[in-house]
């Protein structure tokens, strides 16, 4: 392993990864229960404004521009630990969620409400909240 | 809410949302804990071979194939269940690990096996697997 490698890998350096784009994908998931609540990306300053504020801040892919959590439907995402992976492309957000305590725009508590069946060679998504 | 914006939030149908470089975000858990193994990246042929075999397949960026995870390592992802989000442009799989039951190349159950540190401004990682 080069020493390159071992730095990231196993080092306290904190050295996140952004993509060819600018991004680090987050998983944002709920510090009480481990739920996984979303996932979402940064780039630099969304990352940046997140460790400064202690309020995640994302990049939203659609709309191409820095998004605070909650701005507008109060659920604010305080933060309560933050992790990355081995290679430091991937940030994991544990956070108490503010307002109503849910995630996602559709009124979900996670973004991932619908399970995938496959029956028959037939695949469809069944809405199943975590 | 248009229609396609309705059937891809509420609608029955799988319909991966594949980003610009033909991959899609893929968050891996246990399925006995629900605690968070990794995150990697799916392309159109991995997610087939996926669902297709029951065996998770993923996308390496840094190496640019298609990945059984677990070819060399023992470490095959049976898959328990599969989620998609609000516009379907993330997974999140629950799977059952197999061989020594880790899921991290550098021998850790999970890859988040660091904690992100911060005190009197300055970063560190320290080294807490979940």
């Amino acid at each position: 392993m080069d020493e390159t490698t071992r730095e990231r890998e196993e080092g306290s350096q904190f050295l996140p990864r952004f993509d060819e784009n600018g991004l680090i994908a987050c998983i944002t998931c709920e510090a009480s229960s481990g739920h996984v609540l979303m996932l979402a990306f940064m780039n630099e300053e969304a990352l940046r404004l997140s460790l400064a504020t202690g309020i995640v801040h994302y990049w939203s892919r659609s709309r191409r521009q820095l998004w605070r959590k909650g701005d507008t439907s109060g659920q604010v995402q305080t933060i309560v630990e933050i992790r990355t992976d081995c290679d430091q492309d991937a940030l994991l957000i544990a956070v108490n969620v503010g307002g109503d305590g849910k995630a996602c725009h559709t009124g979900r508590t996670s973004c991932f409400y619908r399970r995938l069946v496959l029956a028959d060679g037939a695949q469809s998504l069944v809405i199943d909240p975590t």
